[in-house]
């Protein structure tokens, strides 16, 4: 199972696809290292609220947008439960 | 205005009202020191997104849930925009 900041990682990168900057712009649109965006998102950081809210803006979203898919495709990564009928 | 750091702690304080645990309760239940949850409340912390996570899961909501109301409280500090009227 990924880590959380994996998780960030793949998802800031995944964001910053759909919105088709590169590393470089992103880090320059939100106030960011460029080394510093491409620590996070290969899961190497933990990212703070502030950086987290630098980097919605830039991705022209919110922060209570990107924890609710971190939140999304941290649960489909959830073990499956038993079913009662295979114990 | 207060800062970002501040504001989540306002928040943080309000939710932990709500849900009438105590500091020393919400730390244990977070798994952080209590030390830290009172220098979040105050302000004087920065959260990391480990930390959001874990305060989220102990204030039994989500993360999304605290963002979004994190950033409703900053949109109303925003400075009041001038009618062109005022100009």
């Amino acid at each position: 199972m990924d880590t959380l900041q994996q998780q960030f990682g793949n998802l800031i990168r995944r964001r910053r696809h759909a919105t088709g900057l590169g590393q470089e712009a992103l880090a320059d649109k939100a106030g960011l290292h460029r080394t510093h965006v491409s620590l996070l998102e290969r899961g190497k950081r933990m990212p703070s609220l502030l950086v987290i809210k630098k980097l919605a803006a830039a991705l022209e979203t919110t922060m209570a947008s990107l924890m609710e898919e971190l939140e999304e495709d941290a649960s489909d990564e959830e073990p499956p439960r038993r079913k009662k009928a295979d114990r």
